[in-house]
This record gives C-alpha cells, structure tokens and sequence, in this order.
C-alpha cells in the first residue's frame, strides 16, 4: 500500500501533528499521484475545529491538491505519469444520476453512491477520506483535473476549490462585457473573483471592510473599490451592479448589499455565513433582484476554469508554508492575515 | 371636466363612502374610459389601512380596471371609441430609461418623471392619482391595455394585477413542459398562478395551509394538491421542483420553501412579506437555489399575458360586489373567503 505522510489533528481542540497514513493501491482505473502543494482553504478550519458538526478524527483536510502522477492503473486513458494533476472538493460520486449526467457531480443525488468529499468522508473502499495535507493521493481517473502547464503548482493549488468555487457563479451569472461586477471581500475566494471576473471582461468592484487591499484588489483587476467601513458606501452604490458575489462568512448587511443591484441583477453567495440571515423581501420584489447560492462546481467545469486561467494567465497569490506551520496558519487565516491563500509545501514533510 | 362617481376612504381606520371626483380631459394622445368593474388587490387594502406607510387621503384605491372607451385624444391611434380596455397598477412614466426602452416600465428610473401608481400617486396633471373605485379613467394611450373580446370584463379585471404579477416570473423563470412548478397559497395570486402554469405546460402542484380549497386547485389544473398544516409535508417535497410562485403576504417557513426545490431551482416571492424574513443561507448555496422577487410586468408583458389569458380561456375567479360592499369585502379578504377575487360592479355606484 503506498504511504503517505500527512499531518492529522485529532479533535476540535488540537494541533496539527505529523502522521504517516495508508492510500489504496489504484484499481485499473485509478491514479496514484505525488501531492506537491495543498492549499489551505477556510473550509477546513471550520470543518477540523468542528464548528461544522462534528468532523471525523483524526482528520487530514485539505481540498486544493496539486502534484505529479507516479503511477496509473492498467485501464487508465486519461493520465500517465508525469502528468500535473489536481483534486478538488470531492473525489467520487454516482456517475449516473441526473445532477452526475449534467455534470454537477457535486450535487449527486444517488443514496447509495453519493458524492464523496475529498476527506471527511468515507471512500469507495470504505475507509474515512483524508485530504491534500499528505504526500499522495489515489483516486478515480474521472475525478481528477489537468493543471495546464503554464501555471505554477503552488499558485495552482487554491484553483481546485477557491479558483471554481467564484468561477462558477460568475459564469453562470453572465459576468463578461458590459457587466458592472462586484466582489464583496477578498480572501482566499475574493481575490480569485476579482481575477476570474476582470479576465470575463467586466468592469469589477471590490466591496471590502477597508482599504488595506485596494492596491492588490486594483492589481488583480479591480477599476473600483469600496470600504464599508466608511459612512453611506452601501447606499452610494445603490443599483449600481448586474452581479455582486459575496464572498464573507461573517455576518454581513445582506439587504444593504442587494440594494447595491441593479434591476434584476443577482447577488451570489458563495461565504456561506455561519448563523442565519435577516432579509427584507421587498429588497428582492421591488426590483425583481435575485438572491442565490453557488456551491463549487463539477469536474468538466473546474477543468473549464483550469484552461482559462492559463489562457489569461491568471493564479491564486499564495504564501508557501511547511507543515509545521499549519496550527498557526490557520489562526492567520482566521484573522484575515493571509495574502491571499496558504500553501503548504508537502516537501517539507520529510525534512 | 369629466367626472367620476368613486369610492373613497378618508384615513387608515376610516370606511368607504360614495363620492365624486374629476378625472381631467383627455390630451391629445389620452384616453377616457368608463370603468366597468375593478378588483381588490390586498394591496389596496395594505394602502388604505396605512399598513405600507401613511397614504394620500382621501384615497380611491383600485388598480385592476377594466371598461370601454368612451373619448379618445386628436393624435390617440392605438384606441377608439368602444374599445375593451384595462389599466393596471402604473399610469405613466418617463418612457425615455434603460427601464423603460426595455419594457419594465414599474421600474423606471427616471427622476423627474418615475413611474406613476394608479392611485397614491401624483399624476402627470400634478394632481393625486386615483384609482378604479370610481366610474371613468383618463391616461395616456401607451399605458392602457387592450382586453381581448373572449374575455368577460369582470373576470379580466384581476388579470391587470393579479394576473400579471404571477405570469411574468412563471415565464421568466421558464414555466413550461416538462417543469415541475409549485404555487405556494391559492388566493387571489395563487389562483391565477396555477392556471397559468398549466397553461403554459408545466407540472403544477399546489401548496396551501389546508386542503379546503383542492376541488378548485385541480380544477385551475393542478396535479398535486400539498397541505402544511399536514406533518412532514414540506419535507416529503425536498428536492422536488423547478420553480416555486410564493404568493403568500405572511411568514412562511422560508427555508423549508426552498428546500422543496430541486439543485438550480427558483423561488420567486410576489407576496412582499411584512416583516423580514429569516434565511439560512446554506438552504441556497448547498444546491445552487434561486431566491428571486417579482414586482408586476411592463406593459407590453402586460398585454402578452392578457393575449396569452384569451388564447388558452383564462381568467380570474370572481365575485361581482356592489360599491356598498367594500368595506365587508375588505374584511373578508383578510381572511381569506373570498374566491378569488372580489371585483367592484361600477354600475352599483349610480343606483
């Protein structure tokens, strides 16, 4: 069975430590590949801290996975070694249900065979999934992503959750010419919105608490940007955009934010707020607004939005990390200190 | 100055009483009609009560309006005398918007000209603007409707509001053949909203407090009749329709409605809720839902709707009153006993 290195924490409370996990052999159409970077995405903090529900321990998060293929099962047709792959949120799912058949494999509606994410959760072969915080991988051939080869492996890594998971909605939602877009914060997600939506052609605004991104946000191809941190922002920007993004999970004026629509414009939330939401509903009727949800995207679509970033030659902004740095990474990240996204570098596991 | 008998109330707790108003001279490009039936909307009761603010007393509510040409202006050439016509919930607005070049003419932008509600309003004349409680009508030609001969005056009267109101985001929203669409509350809105979707070839399934009201819902050409007052109904409906109409004013399970949606699907709100609603936003984003409002139609969606109405023998459910029985139909629509529609016989006004 091929090891892998990883670190696991062991309950909501604890630290990251250095572990060696077990991979399955890959079946014949299987995959087995070198993890070189996983990024650290927001997710897994909530899900490791179990302020998700609790998560299963000890657990290997980690759904931005980049590396190289090192070995392919016999029926595999669409990988050989040496290939720079990725992995996304999820790693397995029905394959033949209406959402796997339209390519929404993240919403597969099979009760037997339902989608699988990439770690807390059980795999094909029964066993808990453990994610990209380890030195490598197996998996299915159809789950698995191209990363083009102009694009750096670590700034590639983020693409695979943070790149798809605002690539989606923008598309889905018409960013492009002609299209006034904003982009409420910039994290991890944001600052790959601001991107994404810049290279579609629109015109972007970043909507932020304050200004200490501006510089960045103007860089990665905003021609505006907002502090709701100043007085009357919000009301200012009254009716001023086809599409807005949301990407915060704090609490967040979401009545103040869809006035910021233009008639019938849509405001996509992809942060995910913790507790509930108040909304005045006539913010939505008078004005035929448009309030939704965008959860990632399937597997043909993440390839989609791989291919388009190294035709625009887009990346995430990533700091590379160690291992050992992982506990306060994600204190960092809690915090709003990273720019924009941590990586870890799985090299340095056998330092 | 023509002038019209009409009912009008002095204050929120006041109650209507026969009096006399004067509609001006038709301009060269206006139109006066004889009304000859007008619904009640719930809106006018919400105006008259002051339970949307405070109104313009005294206030002669009504923007369902259906009646014949009586007089047509030197330049009018869209109308003659005789002429089947109805006005809805807008008179006039600034004609020369983004808005209003695309037919939205309820949300024109416009400053020194906006949209023109058929009553609390100020109209183009300076003068408060009032409504179909009353016995004749002048406006402009480009906001009057024609009612198509097929369709009895009285019955087409609600289409001008009611019908419009659900017709546009069941299209919008692509009600059609093969769609699974759920109309939530049967009232007014609802009943319009049930035959219009079938009408347009989808799937349609009710679903109401109780089950008082099924015969009619099958009737209207619903397939499924649902009762929340029912244990489980709600969740035995997960993941289970295309679009949703929620036509309900009060608080509903918000939630529990847009979990009833398949992975993509809208819920349009037209019933404006009072007070804010809560939403967790997870119910959206872990499905990519739709949460959308819907104010009213343009006028040439408008006239789509009252054209499409004819062609598959639609209409409202009424029930004729008399002007003396408005303030009892007041109360009984409140509670819900009116089916569907009370609508104002304008002949009463004179005996």
């Amino acid at each position: 069975m091929p090891q892998a290195i990883a670190y696991a924490i062991d309950g909501p409370t604890g630290r990251f430590v250095r572990t060696t996990i077990e991979r399955r052999e890959p079946g014949p159409t299987e995959v087995l590949f070198d993890i070189r970077y996983a990024g650290i995405c927001h997710s897994d903090i909530h899900t490791a801290r179990g302020e998700w529900g609790p998560a299963r321990y000890p657990l290997v998060p980690g759904h931005e996975l980049a590396g190289v293929v090192t070995r392919v099962g016999s029926a595999v047709t669409k990988f050989a070694v040496g290939d720079r792959v990725g992995v996304g949120c999820f790693v397995d799912s029905c394959g033949a249900c209406e959402q796997c058949a339209a390519g929404r494999e993240q919403f597969c509606e099979s009760r037997e065979k339902p989608t699988v994410w990439t770690y807390n959760a059980i795999g094909r072969d029964g066993l808990p999934t453990a994610g990209g915080y380890s030195t490598c991988f197996t998996i299915e051939q159809d789950y698995l992503l191209r990363i083009p080869d102009s694009i750096d492996l670590a700034a590639a890594a983020p693409l695979l959750c943070a790149g798809i998971t605002t690539y989606s909605p923008l598309k889905r939602w018409g960013a492009g010419p002609g299209k006034r877009v904003a982009i409420v914060g910039m994290g991890g997600l944001g600052h790959m919105a601001v991107q994404l939506a810049a290279a579609m052609g629109a015109e972007v605004a970043v909507i932020s608490q304050t200004r200490s991104k501006e510089a960045d946000g103007r860089r990665f191809g905003a021609s505006e940007y907002y502090a709701t941190s100043e007085p009357g922002t919000l009301r200012h920007l009254r009716r001023s955009f086809d599409l807005m993004v949301t990407t915060v999970s704090g609490s967040s004026d979401l009545t103040g934010l869809l006035g910021c629509l233009k008639i019938g414009g849509a405001l996509v939330d992809v942060g995910l707020p913790e507790h509930p939401v108040e909304l005045r509903m006539s913010t939505l009727t008078n004005g035929n607004r448009i309030l939704a949800g965008s959860n990632i995207g399937g597997i043909a679509e993440t390839q989609e939005m791989l291919d388009f970033c190294a035709e625009h030659g887009l990346a995430a902004q990533v700091e590379v990390i160690s291992g050992e740095d992982i506990n306060d990474a994600y204190d960092k990240v809690v915090a709003s200190q990273v720019r924009y996204r941590y990586v870890i570098d799985t090299s340095t596991f056998t330092a």
